[in-house]
């Protein structure tokens, strides 16, 4: 099985994952939003990109959320945040998402035969998923500001080491998932701290959503790896 | 002090550099072989982006040297290669140098106030020259068909290492230089063996390469740092 893994959402063009199966992280936050969002019992999270997008979207019941620059769009239900996924109703809700990096990695991808969601929260399950599938993989880190974001590259590094485990036959990995799997296996004890060292960790701690880094580093929290589908022109994440 | 590590020559803008040092690295194999032409006592290597330029700078006496795809340039004296560099006369002689990414990545890099060319031969001495330099940094790993190569990555990491036992403040890095930094960590014992599994390893050993994967994979052999200077219109690289 091959494994590519893509930097940021910039580097990637839809065309490499055709006949593959993608996993998109963006663990500060979209990705974790998702799963968490689904977890909760939300009937599906409705990625897209932009806030026009969104609000055609949005039907009655629906929960509207979203963030710019780390910050909750103005006239929006939430912003992008686990916490406060956590703290609102969101059972039996459908979300509708749009953030800045992370929808719109999961949109470039649609051409993959499937689009898995990780985060650290879910990475063993996902990885379990992905080699189930039997597909070459190609991760794509969302990255912060059209730029890599190392919370991204940690996860990677740990699907990585997951599929490694769980796979019959040796990974073949291009350089930079070499690279991430070594980041992980240096770093897999100080999770949280890296995180905070990082760019987005930064911002967000500066805005005073630490309780967002502190729930978006837990590993393995959920069982549930959400996949995008369509239904009808609508694409939705969903675990069922 | 700030750092920033890019991923390889395609990421890079001109603009990135100015008021910085640019460190430029391209372990296998530009960078080794001119900091392996001037410990061998070349008078200076002219760095140039394409065949034509490389034959319209040569003047007697110099050698001609560079590769495509890893292959030596037909009517060329010497591929890029320093174990071909050792193995014949340099002293005292120019070499002019094309190769595919990391001669144009030094080229990107002229805005910069001092450009510094590395590799983990010189790494020690470089990461000396960069912090006595008292400008930020930015780290422009060249790459390998314009993706990321891991053996520039291991050097950026080595570099961030000993800047950071170098310098008297700390080092602010991005989020690429902190996940470089760990690959570095995590890989210092085996450089050799992760140099081998890269894609332009791979590449080199199946074309009877191993040797310059040796020589490259020395860490700290030469205590020179190359630096790019303007002679006229001519930009060379020297360690005067």
């Amino acid at each position: 099985m091959q494994v590519q893994v893509i930097s940021s959402v910039n580097e990637a063009s839809s065309a490499q994952f055709v006949h593959k199966t993608a996993i998109i992280i963006d663990v500060l936050r979209a990705t974790s939003s998702i799963i968490t969002a689904l977890a909760a019992g939300s009937s599906g999270v409705v990625p897209v990109e932009t806030v026009m997008e969104a609000r055609a979207a949005q039907q009655e019941g629906d929960l509207l959320c979203g963030e710019r620059f780390c910050k909750k769009i103005a006239g929006f239900d939430l912003g992008n945040s686990p916490d406060e996924l956590l703290l609102n109703s969101v059972k039996d809700r459908r979300v509708i998402l749009t953030t800045t990096n992370g929808t719109r990695a999961i949109h470039k991808s649609t051409r993959a035969d499937y689009v898995l969601v990780a985060a650290l929260l879910n990475a063993s399950a996902c990885a379990k998923a992905a080699v189930d599938l039997r597909r070459d993989v190609v991760i794509l880190c969302a990255g912060s500001h059209d730029e890599f974001a190392i919370e991204d590259g940690l996860c990677a590094g740990l699907l990585l080491s997951r599929m490694q485990e769980r796979g019959s036959a040796p990974l073949e990995m291009d350089d930079f998932g070499l690279a991430m799997l070594s980041l992980y296996q240096e770093r897999a004890n100080d999770i949280k701290e890296t995180i905070r060292k990082g760019a987005t960790g930064k911002r967000l701690l500066k805005l005073g959503m630490g309780r967002d880094i502190d729930l978006c580093s837990e590993v393995d929290t959920f069982a549930g790896v959400p996949r995008l589908q369509a239904n009808g022109d609508t694409l939705i994440c969903s675990c069922s």
